[in-house]
């Protein structure tokens, strides 16, 4: 392939949200943004995270965000649309501007892209479409929010200032050292089943040094036998159908099963509690 | 974010199917038409429409349009490809193309674009791949059309144009009116479990005055037990898990519960009958 | 629509995963991709290839390519991610490069697209992400390295050139003669249950002459009583619910029910072994 003339980049939003692949919502919301900001690449994150599963939508943007050119992030997992809670757009130190509802489902990310600069209430009813549904802010108060801004808008036209300390917080949880490992659960089980868990390498290794593969590890699930296994890289490294503990490419602790379902066949599920101990 | 020049817009095409998220089919239709008009955005409406469901399909553009830009809308849910039925373009008020086969799929959101302008049946083999399979017109007849659109082609080239009256309607249902409410039907389930009813607030309205929180309503199944609920602004509004009934973000009458899944928790399905009365 | 101005084309980059539509994965290596080469357009023909299925993968971009433009088509079904087997990049005759792993992945396609014209191992530190994980090579190795060829990068830069013939095969199956028709397998279960056979038209053509609507086949099943249906030129030609055998839009012998679920209906699954017998 011979080398191409230079392309002018163009603004990206990206999308993450409750809404599903079926129903046509996440498209509607990359036609309001097209509408407004016809420039715009719109990247489609996901539109299935679990339904109301703030957290879950938390700790995927925690993982995607850091992989994408700055940009605005528009994600949409919210259970209190129409209530009074608060429409934001959090600025971050790296330079993107992510939006979405006060429920905590932004600051993990925000965290973890140089911390939050600044912070504004979508409050402009010339930003808005109108009239403002009271299910649907995603297409009517975040999307238009998202298109201005990637457009050029300054971010101060959407609303007024607030005070970052009063958003609402969530953090992901970390794992808590225990004699020989830590105690910790399972955050999230991905589509290959893959069990994802509280706590980073860094916090296990604090408690027992440095992991090598081969090292033996004790994993005991409430109300489950104990199972041993072994530290790996990575599970192709181990025979098909040997489970492992590693860290997935987030440098998060997790459980799988080389071509297997590591949840399905350790017997665990989101949110249980395991204690890990190495040998 | 600081101002971005301004980007030149592209053509949008959009694509409604129902040839599933995990086939590429949708993608070759993408492939396709950036084969024939490199500068388009495609954007990806669903690909998930229930196999031949073509009212579903219909009331999801119905939906989603009006929220994009003037553009070229490509739908394929044709359980007749390959047989006599036409493949069309079809030109609305508002100026976009919809495109796809004369079995009701794009009346509905014609209709809401400010109706039909003029129609073309898409014959000119100059616009079509070759060899035609008789399996996947959105590849072979809907796809390069809607391209060659998007890059400027003139519809007229697309082949003869046809009398609007004869292509072949679908009417999203309406409410009926009973006495103190309306009878209606169970139209689309979406991912949350949402029932969205034939008919829209005003047919209600019409019969029983304006809905406020709160007014109760009675709703009968056919073979399921009489259930009393409030009338509500947004699920956001009531405790987590209760049933209420109020207008989705189009305007649709729809039964949701806070948090739940109204169709699993009242028992409903699409295409269910149910009378609605107000107290 | 009036005749649009011409917009610059933008190198193509299309995506193949097995990563799943919920996780975040498919999304990150967008993200990698729009960091590198903001110009590129990301196309994603699938991210629900069955988990670590190498065949299922092939086919899909066999079927697919073909109908892209000249492009970047990165693949990713990689179950010896982080083991020693080899990152690949394959220039084809057709122009395209084809990236991913060296394990018969991506070898049907580019035998379809000109055969290979050089392949090189992605070995250069400066075209990867650091630190590079062990088990998300997708992102780490590949995505880096398409976006760096979509933006113009030779291709010998990302590493030295390997002997074509080390790489591993893939050959997607064939049918083979028996005495009156030919000895196949199911190889693909699309979402609509339509069951993909090995073996294209003419390897039954070449057995029992051509084929017309009509003509009458008998269908054996191993564990299975005979099925006798007609071979059609489409489903839509014959009464809702009937089965038929066709050829699919890519001239693959297909059996399908109109308007139903061939595999379900005939008790097919893939890998299945069945003898096609003409009368």
């Amino acid at each position: 392939m011979s080398p191409r003339p230079e392309v002018p980049p163009r603004p990206v939003v990206s999308l993450l949200t409750d809404f599903g692949v079926r129903d046509p919502s996440g498209a509607v919301c990359e036609g309001v943004i097209l509408s407004i900001c016809p420039g715009a690449t719109v990247v489609h994150i996901s539109h299935d995270v679990t339904k109301y599963a703030i957290r879950d939508g938390a700790l995927m943007l925690w993982c995607a965000l850091p992989f994408f050119p700055v940009a605005i992030h528009m994600a949409v997992v919210d259970p209190g649309v129409g209530t009074r809670r608060r429409p934001l757009a959090v600025v971050v130190g790296r330079g993107d501007v992510l939006i979405g509802p006060d429920n905590g489902l932004l600051r993990p990310a925000a965290r973890r892209l140089d911390e939050i600069r600044a912070v504004h209430e979508l409050t402009s009813d010339a930003h808005r479409l109108h009239p403002v549904s009271s299910s649907f802010h995603g297409r009517d108060i975040f999307a238009p929010a998202a298109a201005h801004l990637a457009c050029g808008l300054p971010v101060g036209e959407l609303g007024p200032e607030l005070d970052p300390a009063t958003l609402i917080d969530l953090v992901i949880p970390d794992a808590t050292p225990i004699p020989g490992g830590v105690a910790t659960t399972v955050i999230y089980v991905d589509t290959f089943g893959n069990c994802k868990l509280a706590g980073l390498r860094q916090e296990l290794e604090a408690v027992v040094g440095p992991m090598r593969p081969g090292r033996a590890v004790r994993i005991q699930a409430d109300g489950a036998a104990e199972r041993r296994l072994g530290w790996a890289d990575t599970f192709g490294n181990v025979p098909v159908g040997e489970p492992i503990l590693y860290v997935d490419s987030y440098d998060r602790l997790t459980l799988a099963v080389n071509q297997g379902n590591a949840a399905a066949e350790l017997g665990l599920a989101q949110d249980q509690a395991l204690r890990i101990q190495v040998e």
